[in-house]
């Protein structure tokens, strides 16, 4: 946990309803930090259904193999949360540790192991002790009032300067609906440490397969178009809840596709997902600067989002942002490394609203001191259009920083 | 052009011998930088063939657009070169420079345009001023003293810290024949100024098909096993002359794929481009360390490839070994994330000769202080073995530095 906050946090939090049928809890299991929480307990009321996606590293960790194996049954018990420790490169010692920390946890709130989730996030390599979960089980189940949603999200940080947290309602049949959500991450984005987790609770009741099509649906869009270094955790889970309770309220279940009421969820829970998404770009290690890269024009999303990564990615494009350098000539030559169709002749840059560049050569209008002004700016846009198609891709990053090289040349040590 | 060399650099340069049918001139043009020679000229003897390989960037600059247009007749007599600026994406402003340079050069050289060779660096998108080789084209045709090699390879660099020269002589019918090469580049590696550049000088006599083919099959294993950033640049151009002085000592020209004397002048060529390409990576944008990748055990050397270039490339492990940090979880991270056919429970790890890691987790009698140790060193080979098969690569990069931030976010500036 850096000590100074990214000057790009927001300046305040939602404020975080209740989300009935989900109880935090949180520790200080002292796993690698001292003095701060690093284990977190949701337990979660039967009939909670359960959604996932997970890294696409051939190297994940324990947890992440772990939470697959139990995925296809689609209900959930429990969520155990530890951060310092990946359990991640662990070989068996990893497997049984997933294994006796999934069994502790049934224990304490009598429930399957089958039905606990479970995610570390912290060094690789180092066998995680799951004793430590058993000191502090206990205190965690037998918790007297309920850890805030800040608080939870505080106990998962790694590298991440502040907690990130959102919150959706929604409307159906006359009722409300809430959706809440936290995350953890400075780097994808920055795996080993900073790798990225997210949590997603909602009250309403939806069956495990509409929940998976919600969530699978809408990550492209969010948690998979940010980057902050190009670099893929092994451990990168997000997990989504419905626990089912508003069913009480007289919302009943949402349980198949196209059931018209998913129109309005599928948008609040891709809205809040691409808030989280945004708020771990601003949380980048090192970041100063909190970059969206729009590409359109070409021939495909999937080309315009190979390109708009292409640039997001370029540590060159990165450390012209961080030097406030409208240095389109390096947003040129990422376009042309992204090995996707391309016309430099038809190509045109923007940084914010000033034209840089256009039909393959320098704007004739482009005003430099136009667009230092925008390179000053917090928030910096991106734009190319390739003016092949109708394809198109908005990803988020920040800027590369020496303090990026710091944060990074020291960590582990 | 830096002010301070990398410690990475050579200690000294090796003897460059004269090489029959090739003569250098160089000249301060202005193009961009001050008090420093900017142009190079190389005039070559009639009967020259060439060979190129060229960036595969989709937006290529007009230099390299020119190259690529006359390379098929196989022949050259000049070949101008200029640093401060890449003529990349300046339109049609662009083919008109490029068109005049061949002229200016072909006129003074008295030789056809179609036979000058073309090369810039430096910044993107600015157009260049080919007039401003008129002013110099006189004083480098009728040059009373050829410039040396080093003076040549020095006035092709941008960011470059040192000049990048090396040579090799083969014993071909009992006579010796010359391989001299020059380079520069101090990013892919970094494009927009770092551009890689590499000419290559023979005085054997090898028709333009052979003498592709050696290029060609040599670049693999060389230019294109070298990374500082992932970066592509929109200009890189290897350029491979045989001038045939050697056929009047006696040594027949090398014109069939099949003539057996071409193990040895591709075993040499090989070397001295591995060499060539070694230098531009000990002189990254930077560097403090100098890193080669050994991936062995991949199920194919393609594989392997990506895989070492996933190393290579990351920003986290390129961190942790400017931080003299053994973050061998960074390794299995970029291992991961490749996306090759790899096995967690299989993959061991070296830093130099310490294996940390074996058979999926950390090496039992892992020492971290010999791990240390090793990261200590200025030359630093990582080692991974996936136990899948055969396939092996080896490539090179350098550490990531807060220099390297510092002198990207303020280059154009």
């Amino acid at each position: 946990m850096a000590s100074t906050v990214s000057p790009l946090a927001p300046k305040s939090y939602p404020d975080m309803p209740d989300l009935d049928g989900v109880r935090f809890a949180t520790a200080e299991a002292g796993i690698k930090y001292k003095g701060r929480t690093d284990v977190l307990l949701a337990s979660l009321d039967e009939g909670t259904a359960v959604a996932g996606v997970f890294t696409r590293s051939k190297c994940s960790s324990a947890p992440v193999d772990w939470c697959k194996s139990i995925l296809s049954n689609g209900r959930a018990r429990a969520l155990l949360v530890n951060s310092g420790n990946a359990n991640a490169f662990t070989g068996k010692k990893g497997k049984s540790a997933v294994e006796l920390s999934a069994k502790i946890a049934a224990r304490a709130l009598a429930c399957d192991p089958a039905d606990v989730f479970l995610a570390s996030t912290g060094v690789i390599g180092e066998p995680l002790d799951a004793e430590k979960f058993e000191d502090v089980i206990d205190e965690l189940a037998a918790a007297e009032k309920p850890a805030s949603w800040l608080d939870a999200a505080k106990a998962i940080m790694t590298t991440d300067t502040f907690p990130k947290v959102a919150t959706a309602s929604v409307d159906i049949d006359g009722e409300t609906i809430t959706i809440n959500g936290m995350a953890k991450g400075a780097g994808m984005i920055a795996p080993d440490m900073a790798t990225m987790l997210s949590f997603i609770f909602t009250d309403a009741a939806i069956s495990p397969p509409v929940l998976q099509s919600l969530l699978s649906g809408e990550t492209d869009d969010s948690f998979n178009s940010v980057t902050v270094d190009s670099d893929t955790s092994t451990s990168d889970t997000v997990l989504l809840f419905a626990t089912g309770a508003a069913e009480k309220r007289g919302i009943s279940k949402l349980d198949a596709l196209d059931d018209p009421r998913l129109a309005t969820v599928r948008a609040a829970l891709g809205d809040l997902m691409q808030n989280l998404a945004q708020q771990i770009a601003r949380d980048g290690e090192g970041a100063r600067k909190f970059v969206e890269v729009q590409v359109e024009g070409a021939e495909t999303d999937t080309s315009a989002r190979t390109i708009a990564l292409s640039i997001a990615n370029s540590p060159l494009v990165k450390t012209a942002v961080a030097g406030e350098d409208a240095n389109w000539g390096r947003v040129v030559m990422a376009v042309g490394k992204a090995g996707e169709p391309a016309d430099r002749d038809k190509l045109a840059i923007w940084f914010g609203d000033v034209r840089v560049a256009v039909d393959g050569e320098r704007d004739a209008d482009y005003s430099e001191e136009a667009a230092s002004a925008v390179m000053k700016e917090e928030d910096i846009v991106i734009r190319v259009d390739l003016g092949l198609g109708e394809g198109q891709a908005r990803v988020w990053t920040c800027d590369l920083t020496k303090e990026y090289v710091a944060i990074n040349g020291d960590y582990r040590s």
